[in-house]
């Protein structure tokens, strides 16, 4: 494989850095108020001067100032509200060092790790910190907390790798709550047996994205779900947040691959059902991708295998317009081209992420119009050998022009170097978050349109130097028969006096345009809190009860992760 | 295609009757208590002399007696409980003629059509008949209906085309009610919209299969979902069942096929979600396919659609044991070949219909013991060209020899006639019952076995002449990645004495061996009243607690089809 296509001067390949297979997972070696690793690696590289030059003209802001995170030594943490008597209790259920109630564990724990989070967190206000965090390594252990809290009115928050950008995973408390536990399910990390005969794999909730590939691919299978979380999330978050891979076109999101789950919640263990298909009533089951915690927590699950790929291939594809992109996804949908992955990024996209890693030299010629397709295909050689001529004839017949492998290897070795540029824009004054919802092709592309516009105006509106651009942008991420996912990016200028208030309007601006264009409020990042606002109109009175109904029936008093998808009481 | 495959002596293809197409649903044009037209064919034509005399030898019924069913003139259906004011309210609501008080309607509504339903409608015993069958024409006449009957103590039973075989359209009555009626949707029968940017139709969920079918394909689009009830079934009973097609491997079960659906509940209008993925909590429109009328009518839905097939291509192939084929099965579903069908029938099902095909003299060697399996490719001519070579390979790998394509399409061109074959059977003293369940693939070989002896124990026991046969055998009728649906069929000499207690134990013993080897208790028929005993064991404590609440936010008053799904309060 070339690593520099001739065809893309200008987009260099970083050297691979397979950091995210070091294994983990201890809190210490992550950073508890950014992405990742401490010692991960500077993603821009010499990039990075011209690269902080260009951002600062192209959002206004000139010079990039300096905007450091406080450091956790000068955080000062509310008390802790349990008493020594409850400490001892769930250490008597755990043990005394799985039961942590120390500076960087709470503080670690405090949020999740969405844009939103940052503020609160880079700002050292810490006051929703779990009281203590507990590690258990058992279903019986994680039944006597669950007990124990309901018991005893404190709140439950479910934890697996915390990379919730909804705020799914910050310890609120229902009236009357004493206290909030957050239970980290970090040592549930087995895979417990890989079924062959099944293409099935029942595995521990608590295990990370790397571990749990590393285990399925030494024994000749994968789970093939590579969400951009995927280094430091877990496969019950997956479940629980209704997840997406990269890949999902061919391996399918959280609710496919997911065959039966087991869920401990405050009336018991709860199995779901476990069969291939069944028509006895209304399956359970369905309601467990998406739960948020909020009904229990999810300490393991049987999922569906495939076999590890013989081959893989990534290729790019450039449109002249957004349209005729949208029109090449759906077509290969529609004509069942078996894809692993089809991401069309719209004009601004396309020019952002060629500055990003080609440097800013890039930028010189201003945007250059056209869009960029990543088309990728995993399976069988002869299969991939196939469907890419099948897509390629049905692109060509959309308008694109086929730019070779360069662009998609590079993308499929870096992408999980992405989320780390959030760290240093926060350094810099810059404020980045990303929106992402799901419609059908009809409404799709107005949608595109017009929450890019809300955008724009929102950016504007509540930009630190009104009338400076800030830069929206899109993707076409994930992809259907009948519609597509949009994933938005939105790069801002920080208003430091206000940044929380910035990015509240900011995202209600965008919400309020997706809910008015017919798109789901969520795709794939879930509900949370932060999506909480916009889920009675999604769901309707009928659905919302239904789901209240649910809820109060696995978990009468609100134990479990309060406040995340059905409102505080 | 050559009508007779030389390769297959002894098996002729009946001529293609598509009576299914000449447009119903006049009532009085169907039977009551039997399957279809009353001008329906006579499946077996000159082969039945031979075969009634097999059918009682092999039974060891010996001659066959003469066991017709009470024609309707002699039957006394239950008083009307609803008033003279109730009538003409409802008559208000809808018209004067919609509101059907008649002999003939109450009979044809007073039951499903599975064997148990059979043996009460030919026996005369109505008790259970509807007080009045309503046709609504509108989702406002159907709210009234349903409002009208929740504040007026009256059970409703949504109707689509009373083909179920669980039980699932008789009235029953909670404590307190104090009539029924039944809303047959027939009326309710248009395509709204066909949208062939997204590939989904907008289509009323009182249309018949035949219909539907028809106009689709008339804009060049299928559903593609052929259950055996086909030609008297509607989309909203294929939805409330949670039904499967014989081509479900191409076109996906209801629950697969679904996009969203409108629900008129007591507590008002469901519109469920609308979107192509969504991570916006739990979908609860994932629990409308099986909800078997107790949550509410389904008046509309939009589903998925395909391009009509340009090439469909059905073939044969004989496995020497049943072990074998299942390995070709499952074979083929992992290697994920596109299969529109994979049927494997066991010994015992290959002989059977062997004989019925070909006449008795199919039978003078006895059973062969080898395995039919019925594969069907549908798609691009390209496509099906491919996958069936991929197949063949695999197939031929696991032993299966090809018996080329003529097996195949006289099965694909007479398989809605099987169904005519039971009333000719009940009115010759045998009775005949279908069973099915779905399981994973490490399960099935034992399932198989365990259920097969069940039932053969079942049949001995219960039987007039103690010892003598009946006839057990099954198929694999839906297969997936994971395990596969068995379908079992059982014909047996009818206990004419106590014939009801005879099937209640060979449906219990046979539905206590399903669940006792990890089977659900049902794949695609659904639960009704007959898997009613058994649904709190597939559940669980709270996944039956969890049904229940939903059922009572959306039918507090148990008016929505009681008995049915949830235990009658």
């Amino acid at each position: 494989m070339d690593r520099r296509d001739p065809a893309t001067p200008g987009i260099q390949r970083a050297a691979t850095r397979p950091h995210y297979l070091k294994g983990i997972m201890n809190k210490q070696e992550l950073r508890w108020n950014g992405w990742g690793r401490h010692d991960a690696p500077d993603t821009l590289g010499d990039k990075a001067e011209g690269i902080w030059k260009w951002l600062g003209a192209y959002t206004g802001l000139g010079t990039l100032p300096n905007t450091p995170a406080l450091p956790l030594e000068q955080v000062s943490l509310p008390p802790i509200r349990l008493t020594d008597n409850q400490l001892g209790d769930l250490r008597a259920i755990t043990s005394e060092e799985r039961v942590k109630t120390d500076t960087y564990e709470r503080a670690y724990h405090a949020r999740g790790r969405s844009y939103h989070d940052m503020l609160y967190l880079r700002a050292g206000r810490l006051e929703h910190a779990p009281d203590a965090v507990i590690y258990p390594q058992s279903t019986e252990e994680v039944e006597a907390l669950v007990t124990y809290a309901d018991q005893n009115a404190l709140a439950v928050i479910p934890y697996g790798g915390g990379s919730s950008v909804v705020g799914g995973v910050t310890p609120l408390l229902r009236p009357g709550q004493q206290g909030a536990i957050t239970v980290d399910m970090a040592l549930m990390d087995k895979v417990l047996e890989i079924d062959m005969m099944t293409m099935t794999a029942h595995i521990q909730a608590g295990i990370y994205g790397p571990a749990l590939e590393k285990h399925l691919q030494e024994n000749g299978v994968t789970l093939g779900h590579y969400p951009q979380s995927f280094e430091y999330s877990t496969l019950g978050g997956w479940i629980a947040a209704r997840g997406a891979g990269h890949q999902s076109n061919r391996y399918g999101k959280a609710e496919d691959w997911l065959v039966s789950a087991r869920i401990v919640t405050p009336r018991g263990v709860w199995d779901t059902e476990h069969f291939p298909k069944s028509a006895a009533g209304p399956q359970m089951r369905d309601l467990t991708p998406g739960s948020e915690g909020a009904f229990g927590i999810i300490t393991d699950a049987w999922v569906h295998l495939h076999a590890v790929p013989e081959k893989k291939e990534y290729r790019a594809y450039f449109f002249s317009d957004f349209e005729s992109g949208l029109k090449g996804v759906r077509s290969l949908l529609q004509a069942e081209v078996r894809t692993a992955m089809v991401r069309l990024s719209d004009a601004n996209e396309t020019f952002f992420y060629s500055v990003m890693h080609g440097g800013a030299e890039v930028a010189e010629n201003g945007p250059m119009g056209f869009c960029l397709m990543l088309v990728g295909f995993e399976g069988g050689a002869d299969e991939v050998a196939r469907e890419r001529t099948r897509a390629h004839t049905i692109l060509a017949d959309c308008g694109g022009a086929d730019m070779g492998g360069g662009m998609g290897e590079l993308w499929l070795s870096t992408r999980f170097e992405t989320p780390y540029l959030r760290d240093p824009m926060l350094d810099h004054g810059l404020g980045v978050d990303t929106m992402e919802t799901a419609t059908d092709w009809k409404r799709l592309p107005q949608l595109h349109a017009n929450v890019s516009a809300a955008m724009e105006d929102a950016l504007s509106k509540y930009n630190p130097n009104p009338g400076s651009p800030g830069i929206a942008m899109a993707h076409v991420s994930h992809s259907y028969r009948n519609g597509a996912s949009l994933y938005f990016t939105v790069v801002f200028p920080r208003k430091r006096d206000a940044d929380i208030e910035q990015w509240l309007a900011i995202k209600k601006a965008v919400t309020d345009a997706i809910v008015l264009n017919g798109g789901t409020i969520s795709h794939h990042h879930g509900t949370g809190t932060d999506h909480l606002p916009w889920l009675s109109q999604e769901k309707g009175p009928l659905g919302l009860s239904m789901l209240q109904s649910v809820k109060t029936t696995l978990d009468p008093k609100a134990t479990m992760n309060p406040g995340k998808l059905v409102e505080l009481p």
